[in-house]
């Protein structure tokens, strides 16, 4: 084994016992040097999936020639992965007060130019990253200590940043309703867009709005930014963070997941964690769009719907999204109607039950998508 | 048309806003005499196909040859259809006390033990049947009116039971989590196994445990026994009532629904309520089993699994049925485990969740089952 | 001091982490023989009161002179005790599937007869409880080892039965939802009424509806009486069980739990379990009722209803128990209605909400009650 | 009676069984002009003591000299009211999907400003309101008529705004959870404080987080400030909203509603809605607090805790706000600790169950709150 193994467990919660809930953290120390990377899962605790591919990425990284380091937290919030709502996984938010387990984490633009104008300029970029590291755990543990204290997602989502806070490439494994794999990365880096196995990717901008990815990308992609205007060139600090969105929530398949894996080992291969790596990317159709034109399609009724479109197969503009059942018109022509694409479009998810109030997400869709490859 | 569609709405119960909640009531009229025939779909909120069966049904039977009169009752629990926990429908149980919505029917065997001893023996069965069915309506209404009122489940019950209670045929729609389609039919009627298209019959004893089939076909079944004993000849009372369970809660789908109104139609032939009905009984496989080899698999176990078995497939003793992953030892050889089949069995319904607490209902199976077409 | 407390663990469930949950096991075990008690508290996760009680208790037993062995068991429901739904604990049933917490315990009438015409009528009523005893926990553990496995609850309930099993006394404490103080006491036990400092008190008959009080007086009152009539001479086991709710549920008051805790030690004083007890039931108004006359008031109406009647404050016939308000005739003569007493009663407890859906439990009262001090 | 009071019902959304959900819609129209006052309740379903309030409200009105036109809706929010989880309602988000259902009203700033600098500088005032209010409202129903639709709560908000924003007055009643009664004032407006009976006001900024008064304050607030600067004088449009918290959640008190009633009447009269109107601001005492100095105070601990300062009472630094049991320790000396206040303050609502997960809400407070009355 070219790779060392170590486990822990962190405390990032206590239960209305006053129990301590924590998380298990794996880490993966290579012999030679190289990037840091920051593997998470299942922040929504219904998004289980993510735990089956870091079982797998723990496996085979073992017989791989790995360089650097890389920190792997499965089932990373324990608080909502064991609220059940009938016999589903309440996991998208904190019961007590419907905070999303994903918009805790912490970024503050004004720090960041605040530090890019005021770091030496004769430093060398590695350094420079080193300092703004240390100046951002820094930041974020004084939020962690502030003397009022926190909510409990936030403190998770903190918890939780820390560690990923001095990674060069972070990993958020999501699922989505019933959904096919998608992937959103940051639009400076598209090229990573061609080194996963996924088929849907989303190219997001320097916007925050709470999510580990952002709370990653955003201060470096700020950073490099102003450092480049402030230098007079371009700078590349080569942090990367993306989503990963691993097909549909409430379901464990190892065999994907094993696929999943070696999907996140080519691209790990291409930057440089894995030498000679065996894995990778496939020749393989890939679409993308613009954060923008990925619409989530509500409804304005409320009734039973059967979805019939499936995520990850287009859709011409009129053709049927979904079919709607009227109970009190079961005896006349009104019984039914469809719903019908507004526009050419991809579903990549859809609700994941038949009943649906108004305003109801009901599917999100790939609009003006192009193809990549 | 042969038939007359009539349509009304029973109130069912007031919400917290004041606010009167019904369902929709499709009264299907002959123009020739034959059975009285009561179809309901949706008590559990989140078992939505039956809504489309139902659908299906009207819209056939119309232009149909139909004797005697058919009550259709979609979506008859409006309470349970609308709670929403996260995305599913929390539709099994009164969320405010956790009653099973099908659980609260009345029945009551020593009154019918007393009706059966104190009927006119000379009467025609005829006769017998009309005086039972005004004598358990009265009782029925009694419980309904309690001096000190009743709860929400039992009332929405007994206001539904009150339409079942003179019909011939009642058949009460449902959905399993994860499931193959599945009947359940008493003991004394197990010929009715036929005339659905359904591959999985379960027989079921003269017990009640509150569903509504149980407190349509106990109170006949006591009654056709006790006055076959007492008058020293079989009595054959010719009232059948049955749980479909057609496929997976959370899901709409029409073809299927229309199959399933097919498989329904074809029974009805059978039992006289479609005269020259061009629907007939598929040839097919069929298997049945006792209510008591119909067994529900717990774990013992807390975690995520895989299953591995798909509803309807018939699994040898010893393959597996679900993989485990162990979040906590991802790094050792006991990251997972399969749990295994402990005999020979078809896996009829699984847990929609992939996340299970110990003594989770994970499988329920067929075992010691038998052909039966 | 004259006791030894030791502590331990009881790991009785397991969650969807995989993670072991368990419940503290306070031991107390004096230098002199005497009875064995069980105390637990909050298998009703809401119900927290208990606890206090029993922190109180473990307090003050350490300096008195006990005799026997008290085994206390707070918060005995880690998993109800960790589920929320919005901020309030959904701590009643299982939220997967509806099951109340407490009613999985086990009873057989038929397997206490057959012991009770079995054991030999010889033996001194000492030998024929510990034989009884080791028959029954014997039957728990064959129950515990369902080859099929059992249901959350169940296994919950069975083990913290198996502690309970050998115990002379056995103390359930729970909470009602906005509740005064009461009791619930086995008809045979009635002096026990006496002893505690509870005002309010019903006696319950030998049914066993699943809760621990009855699952533990059901065996050993049925074998007494069977036990009676075989030998032709009264049989008294000796063996007591309560439900003790202590308030309303949501709420921790350690001053009130002290008051619990001293009002329990009277009656173990009075049960010899504390020698030269220093805590004396009190002189006061106790008023009781048989479990028939314990009525609950459902309402036939839902909407928003403010409580008029006080827990624990008799009501005349026609006086006022709540109002409620009707919010789409504001502007005319029926924006309210006054809901009022059938009959002259004691309100014990009352919903804990002001918003209402018909067939609420509004209401749980006593009618025909009687002064027992 | 010098007003007319209609009648309406407006459908706000449409439930899983595909029936419209509406709210019931008073309209007081006096017969002399005056301002315009819009009058909510309920929003977050478990708030329900402002519809006893509304109540009050329309019963006083009708027998006072009103100038204007006054619109009250009550129960303003159908789902949110029905939603039920345990005996409690889970009121404050979309169970769904956890949004707020008090953060999907609409504000857009710079809207503001270009309406700001692009109209005549030459009209009166009272054409200007009336050019924004037109140019408001269509904003609104651009934004409720998106082509992709909105999500439910949404919807519903921006339903109400469009009541609410041609209004002079705007007044939303809430409840805490466990809380006294205080007052949401916008800083321009803080002479208001002195004419509401209500003693604790917290002085909010021009900031828009999501909320009904903000977003009616917000636009009026900013074009108010913009055409001062851009006119070179003080501009006063004359609009005021504010969010009234009428105690504790859950709870319904027709006495309490009168007083809160009164109160609302004497502001009205202050504001020239009424005329020679009965009802005066108290004479009492009122304190108040900049937003900034209203405290959330959350646990980094989880447990069982007694609340120990109750709201509205002042606590000095180092006294006591809770007091928590720890089950583990029981039989020693770290069975409980008692948390206290860091400052001086005074708490104004706590979290309403004693069983709290490390990142509860426990206090909402006022830190150097001054006193104003």
């Amino acid at each position: 084994m070219t790779v060392t193994v170590s486990k822990s467990h962190l405390v990032v919660a206590q239960n209305a016992s006053g129990r301590n809930m924590n998380v298990p953290v794996y880490q993966i120390t290579a012999h030679r040097p190289g990037p840091k990377v920051y593997i998470q899962s299942s922040i929504h605790g219904a998004e289980v999936q993510g735990n089956v591919v870091i079982y797998h990425l723990i496996n085979k990284l073992k017989a791989l020639q790995v360089a650097g380091e890389i920190i792997l937290v499965p089932n990373c919030n324990p608080v909502g992965t064991n609220i059940k709502a009938g016999e589903y996984t309440l996991g998208r938010f904190d019961p007590v007060n419907g905070t999303n387990w994903n918009r805790g984490y912490f970024y503050d633009e004004q720090r960041v130019l605040a530090f890019a104008d005021a770091v030496d300029d004769g430093l060398p970029i590695s350094e420079i990253k080193q300092q703004f590291r240390t100046f951002w755990q820094q930041a974020i543990a004084e939020k962690l200590s502030s003397p009022w204290g926190l909510g409990l997602a936030q403190q998770l989502n903190l918890k939780l940043q820390t560690m990923a806070a001095d990674a060069d490439i972070v990993l958020d494994l999501h699922n989505g309703p019933v959904s096919t794999r998608h992937i959103y990365i940051p639009e400076y880096a598209r090229d990573a867009a061609q080194h996963f196995n996924i088929e849907h990717c989303i190219f997001i901008p320097n916007v925050f709005a709470g999510a580990l990815d952002e709370a990653t990308f955003c201060p470096w992609w700020t950073l490099q930014d102003r450092l480049s205007e402030r230098f007079g060139q371009p700078v590349d600090l080569g942090v990367e963070a993306m989503t990963l969105e691993m097909g549909s929530q409430e379901v464990v398949q190892f065999a994907e997941g094993e696929q999943d894996a070696d999907s996140i080992l080519a691209y790990l291969g291409q930057r440089g964690v894995i030498e000679q790596c065996p894995y990778q990317p496939k020749r393989m159709r890939r679409v993308a769009v613009h954060l923008r034109d990925y619409k989530t399609l509500y409804t304005d009724f409320g009734g039973m719907v059967e979805y019939c479109a499936a995520p990850g197969v287009p859709v011409k503009q009129g053709e049927p999204l979904a079919r709607v059942l009227n109970i009190d018109e079961l005896d006349n022509d009104t019984a039914t109607f469809t719903l019908r694409a507004p526009c050419d479009l991809i579903p990549i998810l859809h609700f994941p039950s038949a009943s649906v109030l108004s305003g109801t997400q009901l599917y999100k869709v790939f609009t003006h998508y192009q193809q990549i490859s």
